[in-house]
Protein backbone atom coordinates (compact mmCIF):
# COMPACT_ATOMS: atom_id res chain seq x y z
CA UNK A 1 0.00 0.00 0.00
CA UNK A 2 0.88 3.39 -0.89
CA UNK A 3 1.67 5.70 2.19
CA UNK A 4 0.59 8.75 0.72
CA UNK A 5 -2.77 7.72 -1.04
CA UNK A 6 -5.36 5.19 -0.94
CA UNK A 7 -8.45 4.91 -3.42
CA UNK A 8 -11.92 4.06 -1.78
CA UNK A 9 -14.47 2.94 -4.56
CA UNK A 10 -17.83 3.51 -2.51
CA UNK A 11 -20.61 1.46 -2.85
CA UNK A 12 -24.24 2.04 -1.45
CA UNK A 13 -23.84 -1.56 0.32
CA UNK A 14 -26.79 -3.84 1.14
CA UNK A 15 -28.10 -6.84 3.30
CA UNK A 16 -27.71 -9.05 0.21
CA UNK A 17 -24.86 -10.22 0.17
CA UNK A 18 -25.06 -11.43 -4.05
CA UNK A 19 -25.22 -7.23 -4.42
CA UNK A 20 -21.95 -7.40 -2.81
CA UNK A 21 -20.80 -9.62 -5.24
CA UNK A 22 -22.04 -8.23 -8.51
CA UNK A 23 -20.44 -4.54 -7.18
CA UNK A 24 -17.26 -6.14 -6.66
CA UNK A 25 -17.43 -7.67 -9.95
CA UNK A 26 -18.47 -3.92 -11.50
CA UNK A 27 -15.56 -2.56 -9.54
CA UNK A 28 -12.96 -5.21 -10.06
CA UNK A 29 -11.70 -3.87 -13.25
CA UNK A 30 -10.75 -0.72 -11.17
CA UNK A 31 -9.24 -2.07 -8.42
CA UNK A 32 -7.28 -4.05 -10.53
CA UNK A 33 -6.00 -1.30 -12.72
CA UNK A 34 -5.80 1.80 -10.10
CA UNK A 35 -2.70 0.94 -7.12
CA UNK A 36 -4.14 1.30 -3.80
CA UNK A 37 -8.01 1.13 -4.66
CA UNK A 38 -10.70 -1.04 -2.57
CA UNK A 39 -14.11 -1.33 -2.17
CA UNK A 40 -15.71 0.42 0.62
CA UNK A 41 -19.47 -0.09 1.49
CA UNK A 42 -21.52 3.29 2.68
CA UNK A 43 -23.99 1.05 4.94
CA UNK A 44 -25.01 -2.51 4.95
CA UNK A 45 -22.13 -4.23 4.45
CA UNK A 46 -18.67 -4.42 5.32
CA UNK A 47 -15.81 -3.17 4.77
CA UNK A 48 -17.48 0.47 5.60
CA UNK A 49 -15.27 3.55 4.90
CA UNK A 50 -14.05 3.41 8.57
CA UNK A 51 -13.13 0.21 8.46
CA UNK A 52 -11.00 0.81 5.30
CA UNK A 53 -9.76 4.33 7.01
CA UNK A 54 -8.66 2.70 9.90
CA UNK A 55 -6.58 -0.12 8.05
CA UNK A 56 -5.29 2.78 5.80
CA UNK A 57 -3.89 4.49 8.66
CA UNK A 58 -2.23 1.84 10.46
CA UNK A 59 0.04 1.28 7.30
CA UNK A 60 0.83 4.78 7.22
CA UNK A 61 -1.83 6.35 4.67
CA UNK A 62 -2.80 9.92 6.16
CA UNK A 63 -4.88 10.81 2.41
CA UNK A 64 -7.66 9.01 0.93
CA UNK A 65 -9.88 9.79 -2.20
CA UNK A 66 -13.26 8.72 -2.41
CA UNK A 67 -15.02 7.35 -5.64
CA UNK A 68 -18.57 6.92 -5.17
CA UNK A 69 -19.53 4.31 -7.28
CA UNK A 70 -23.50 5.94 -7.52
CA UNK A 71 -25.16 6.65 -10.96
CA UNK A 72 -26.47 10.20 -9.41
CA UNK A 73 -26.38 12.40 -6.26
CA UNK A 74 -29.04 12.19 -3.90
CA UNK A 75 -29.12 12.37 -0.26
CA UNK A 76 -26.51 9.89 0.39
CA UNK A 77 -24.14 11.77 -1.53
CA UNK A 78 -25.03 15.23 -0.51
CA UNK A 79 -25.66 14.90 3.32
CA UNK A 80 -24.90 11.41 4.60
CA UNK A 81 -21.90 10.45 2.90
CA UNK A 82 -19.73 14.01 3.41
CA UNK A 83 -21.36 13.81 7.42
CA UNK A 84 -19.27 10.38 7.83
CA UNK A 85 -16.07 11.51 5.55
CA UNK A 86 -16.35 14.77 8.24
CA UNK A 87 -16.33 12.52 11.17
CA UNK A 88 -13.66 9.83 9.89
CA UNK A 89 -11.24 12.62 9.08
CA UNK A 90 -11.71 14.10 12.77
CA UNK A 91 -11.21 10.48 14.39
CA UNK A 92 -8.45 9.67 12.02
CA UNK A 93 -7.00 12.85 11.22
CA UNK A 94 -6.84 12.62 7.88
CA UNK A 95 -8.09 13.83 4.71
CA UNK A 96 -10.53 12.41 2.70
CA UNK A 97 -10.99 14.22 -0.49
CA UNK A 98 -14.69 13.11 -2.11
CA UNK A 99 -14.91 13.00 -5.95
CA UNK A 100 -18.13 13.15 -7.93
CA UNK A 101 -19.69 9.74 -8.49
CA UNK A 102 -18.95 7.97 -11.92
CA UNK A 103 -22.41 8.81 -13.09
CA UNK A 104 -21.49 12.84 -13.72
CA UNK A 105 -19.20 11.71 -16.06
CA UNK A 106 -20.66 11.77 -19.80
CA UNK A 107 -18.41 8.98 -20.61
CA UNK A 108 -20.93 6.88 -18.46
CA UNK A 109 -24.05 8.13 -20.23
CA UNK A 110 -22.27 6.76 -23.27
CA UNK A 111 -21.22 3.40 -21.86
CA UNK A 112 -25.25 3.02 -20.52
CA UNK A 113 -26.36 3.69 -23.94
CA UNK A 114 -23.96 1.38 -25.20
CA UNK A 115 -25.01 -1.43 -23.25
CA UNK A 116 -28.81 -1.07 -23.70
CA UNK A 117 -28.05 -0.86 -27.31
CA UNK A 118 -26.26 -4.15 -26.80
CA UNK A 119 -29.19 -5.43 -24.88
CA UNK A 120 -31.87 -4.87 -27.24
CA UNK A 121 -29.84 -6.27 -30.60
CA UNK A 122 -28.88 -9.42 -28.60
CA UNK A 123 -33.09 -9.69 -27.11
CA UNK A 124 -33.61 -9.30 -31.06
CA UNK A 125 -35.70 -6.23 -29.49
CA UNK A 126 -33.80 -3.27 -31.02
CA UNK A 127 -36.05 -1.30 -33.44
CA UNK B 1 -44.29 5.98 -30.96
CA UNK B 2 -43.71 2.23 -32.24
CA UNK B 3 -46.79 -0.06 -32.22
CA UNK B 4 -44.83 -2.73 -31.56
CA UNK B 5 -42.07 -1.86 -28.76
CA UNK B 6 -41.12 0.35 -25.99
CA UNK B 7 -37.94 0.75 -23.97
CA UNK B 8 -38.27 1.55 -20.49
CA UNK B 9 -35.01 2.95 -18.78
CA UNK B 10 -35.86 2.12 -15.24
CA UNK B 11 -34.02 4.30 -12.67
CA UNK B 12 -34.65 3.97 -8.72
CA UNK B 13 -35.97 6.97 -7.96
CA UNK B 14 -35.79 9.56 -5.37
CA UNK B 15 -37.60 12.36 -3.90
CA UNK B 16 -34.39 14.72 -4.16
CA UNK B 17 -35.78 16.43 -7.81
CA UNK B 18 -31.74 17.10 -8.61
CA UNK B 19 -31.31 13.02 -8.14
CA UNK B 20 -33.96 13.31 -11.26
CA UNK B 21 -31.94 15.67 -13.02
CA UNK B 22 -28.70 13.86 -13.20
CA UNK B 23 -30.09 10.74 -13.33
CA UNK B 24 -32.15 11.87 -16.50
CA UNK B 25 -29.00 13.65 -17.96
CA UNK B 26 -27.41 10.07 -17.86
CA UNK B 27 -29.72 8.97 -19.33
CA UNK B 28 -30.42 11.12 -22.01
CA UNK B 29 -27.49 9.37 -24.80
CA UNK B 30 -29.88 6.59 -24.34
CA UNK B 31 -32.55 8.18 -25.02
CA UNK B 32 -31.36 10.15 -27.89
CA UNK B 33 -30.40 6.70 -29.84
CA UNK B 34 -32.84 4.07 -28.77
CA UNK B 35 -36.06 4.96 -30.54
CA UNK B 36 -39.48 4.78 -28.43
CA UNK B 37 -37.39 4.80 -25.14
CA UNK B 38 -38.16 6.62 -21.93
CA UNK B 39 -36.65 7.22 -18.61
CA UNK B 40 -39.59 5.56 -15.64
CA UNK B 41 -38.66 5.68 -12.04
CA UNK B 42 -39.58 2.42 -9.55
CA UNK B 43 -40.58 4.82 -6.76
CA UNK B 44 -40.29 7.83 -5.22
CA UNK B 45 -40.98 9.95 -8.53
CA UNK B 46 -42.76 10.55 -11.54
CA UNK B 47 -43.02 9.09 -14.33
CA UNK B 48 -43.96 5.28 -12.87
CA UNK B 49 -43.35 2.14 -14.58
CA UNK B 50 -47.23 2.05 -14.51
CA UNK B 51 -47.55 5.49 -15.71
CA UNK B 52 -45.34 4.56 -18.81
CA UNK B 53 -47.12 1.44 -19.67
CA UNK B 54 -50.63 2.93 -19.16
CA UNK B 55 -49.31 6.00 -21.95
CA UNK B 56 -48.21 3.20 -24.13
CA UNK B 57 -50.76 1.37 -24.47
CA UNK B 58 -53.13 4.49 -24.83
CA UNK B 59 -50.87 4.75 -28.36
CA UNK B 60 -51.38 0.93 -29.16
CA UNK B 61 -48.06 -0.34 -27.82
CA UNK B 62 -48.23 -4.17 -25.94
CA UNK B 63 -45.17 -4.86 -25.63
CA UNK B 64 -41.96 -3.35 -23.38
CA UNK B 65 -38.44 -3.94 -22.41
CA UNK B 66 -37.54 -2.94 -18.79
CA UNK B 67 -33.29 -2.04 -19.16
CA UNK B 68 -32.97 -1.06 -15.68
CA UNK B 69 -29.74 1.65 -14.92
CA UNK B 70 -28.96 -0.21 -11.77
CA UNK B 71 -25.22 -1.22 -11.30
CA UNK B 72 -26.45 -4.61 -9.73
CA UNK B 73 -28.86 -6.64 -8.22
CA UNK B 74 -30.17 -6.54 -5.14
CA UNK B 75 -33.76 -7.18 -3.68
CA UNK B 76 -35.41 -4.08 -5.84
CA UNK B 77 -34.57 -6.63 -8.69
CA UNK B 78 -34.94 -9.50 -7.29
CA UNK B 79 -38.26 -9.04 -6.02
CA UNK B 80 -39.84 -5.68 -6.04
CA UNK B 81 -39.61 -4.78 -9.66
CA UNK B 82 -40.35 -8.65 -11.17
CA UNK B 83 -43.52 -8.49 -8.95
CA UNK B 84 -44.79 -4.54 -10.45
CA UNK B 85 -44.08 -6.06 -13.24
CA UNK B 86 -46.28 -9.15 -13.11
CA UNK B 87 -49.31 -6.63 -12.04
CA UNK B 88 -48.31 -4.13 -14.47
CA UNK B 89 -48.76 -6.73 -17.52
CA UNK B 90 -52.14 -8.42 -15.93
CA UNK B 91 -53.55 -5.21 -15.38
CA UNK B 92 -53.46 -4.20 -18.76
CA UNK B 93 -52.98 -7.42 -21.29
CA UNK B 94 -49.22 -6.88 -21.86
CA UNK B 95 -45.71 -8.62 -22.41
CA UNK B 96 -43.39 -6.69 -20.30
CA UNK B 97 -39.28 -8.10 -20.60
CA UNK B 98 -36.98 -7.59 -17.70
CA UNK B 99 -33.02 -7.27 -19.11
CA UNK B 100 -30.55 -7.23 -16.92
CA UNK B 101 -29.01 -4.38 -15.10
CA UNK B 102 -27.14 -1.94 -16.98
CA UNK B 103 -24.11 -2.81 -14.63
CA UNK B 104 -23.91 -6.34 -15.20
CA UNK B 105 -22.40 -5.94 -18.85
CA UNK B 106 -18.73 -5.96 -18.49
CA UNK B 107 -18.14 -2.76 -20.57
CA UNK B 108 -19.83 -0.97 -17.65
CA UNK B 109 -16.97 -1.60 -15.64
CA UNK B 110 -14.87 -0.75 -17.95
CA UNK B 111 -16.51 2.60 -18.63
CA UNK B 112 -16.12 2.99 -14.49
CA UNK B 113 -12.70 1.94 -14.70
CA UNK B 114 -11.94 5.08 -17.02
CA UNK B 115 -13.95 7.45 -15.46
CA UNK B 116 -12.13 6.85 -12.00
CA UNK B 117 -8.70 7.19 -13.54
CA UNK B 118 -9.82 10.21 -15.42
CA UNK B 119 -10.98 11.91 -12.07
CA UNK B 120 -7.45 10.73 -10.71
CA UNK B 121 -5.53 12.63 -13.47
CA UNK B 122 -7.15 16.03 -12.80
CA UNK B 123 -7.63 15.59 -9.63
CA UNK B 124 -3.20 14.97 -9.61
CA UNK B 125 -4.24 11.80 -7.53
CA UNK B 126 -3.37 9.48 -9.89
CA UNK B 127 -0.94 6.99 -8.14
Amino acid sequence: MSEQHMVILLAHGSSDSKWCETFEKLAAPTVDAVPDSVVAYMELAEPSMQTIVAKGVEQGCRHFTVMPLFLAVGRHLRKDVPDMISVIEKTHGVKIDLAPPVGENPQLGQAIREVVEATLIRNNEAP
